[in-house]
């Protein structure tokens, strides 16, 4: 393979994972709507819909496969084509997350939701921009964008704590209510592990770019 | 690099694998005698214990990322490390659920436990054979054993149904035991994570031998 047709095969490798993000990122805001406005077309689409990233995630990882055997990449073209398997893998994860929280919302669709819905929602848009930006950063090989989306994830986590409290407080005053609460309360934790698939993408475009393990070495505290 | 020395330096791979999955499902299983015998010790012992797994999973990304760029691996080889990257962010995650559910004992250290509690223990038992088997079979690259593994993690999903069917009616025929109720919930739900990394797992096994991706293809149903 020459050069020039590398080159192309890695646009083309990016402009896929982008597609996944972007397909993801969709589906996550789906299974929220549906939450938001008792949708079950929308619940069940974001369900049945998994097999598109799924397939997706197949065929990204076989174009990896192929460039790493075919073109024998060392420094950082390797390491992009690594990356971007391991970035694939969290991509896919996230949308197993959205399809879990379109399946809570199934099971709670004809109840009047509680007013927690609200930061669940917030929590969810706070998510999907960690995903967004995170594939950005990944794309425009920029490290300083991937460490913004690296602080971010404690933003998520307060939100996710003060979910929890609020809803246990609702539950034991009100057992009428422990069914809808217990259900935020799994979304909520759904969300928070789309935020850190978002962390887990956000470190690896650091280590693509500055060849320079940043896991577990968070300037921003973190696990 | 010769093909001896490559050979060695696989087998360095693989041995440290096992080393990490060790510890992670050594892990697994303190951070649930901590909520049976209400061992604060324990449950501390896990969160400190995060950093081990971490740099132990940094270093065998190292070495993976060397063996590619070095050896320049192509066909099962080739396989053979990618899949070790994989296997190892599995591993670490499921160090990451272990210190979730040490962290969600800490929290319930003080409280008379459910009788549930007893499930919850089933479940990381069904969960810790998972891994361990998932990484056997890695390690002799048996995709038979790899499509056993598979077939379990059903078993894990309903055992984590009945508990919170259970606990669920718990909660609402007594306020009194939400508090313990959801923990015992979100624990069942780590537990069930750690099933899916471990199919994961075993997914990769079989790609691996056999070359062809069985994600998203299970012959035995599942996402």
């Amino acid at each position: 393979m020459e050069r020039h047709h590398f080159e192309e095969e890695l646009q083309a490798l990016k402009q896929r994972l982008l597609n996944m993000g972007a397909l993801v990122e969709e589906r996550i805001h789906q299974a929220i709507l549906a939450l938001l406005e008792h949708r079950q077309d929308l619940a069940e689409q974001v369900v049945a819909g998994d097999r598109q990233v799924n397939d997706l995630q197949v065929e990204i990882d076989d174009r990896c496969l192929k460039l790493l055997a075919l073109q024998q990449p060392v420094g950082i073209d390797l390491r992009l084509i690594t990356s971007a398997m391991k970035i694939n893998a969290d991509l896919e994860r996230m949308g197993d997350q959205a399809v879990n929280i379109a399946e809570t919302v199934l099971r709670l669709l004809t109840q009047a939701p509680l007013r927690s819905v609200v930061d669940v929602a917030r929590m969810a848009e706070l998510a999907e921009a960690m995903v967004r930006d995170a594939l950005d950063a990944f794309v425009r090989k920029d490290s300083a964008a991937a460490r913004q989306v690296l602080k971010r994830d404690d933003a998520v986590d307060h939100l996710k704590d003060s979910i929890f409290r609020v809803l246990l407080t609702y539950m034991m005053a009100d057992p009428g209510t422990i069914d809808r609460a217990l259900s935020l309360i799994l979304i909520s934790r759904n969300l928070e592990r789309i935020a850190d698939h978002a962390t887990n993408v956000a470190e690896d475009v650091i280590f693509l770019v500055e060849a320079r393990d940043v896991r577990h070495h968070r300037e921003a505290g973190g696990r």
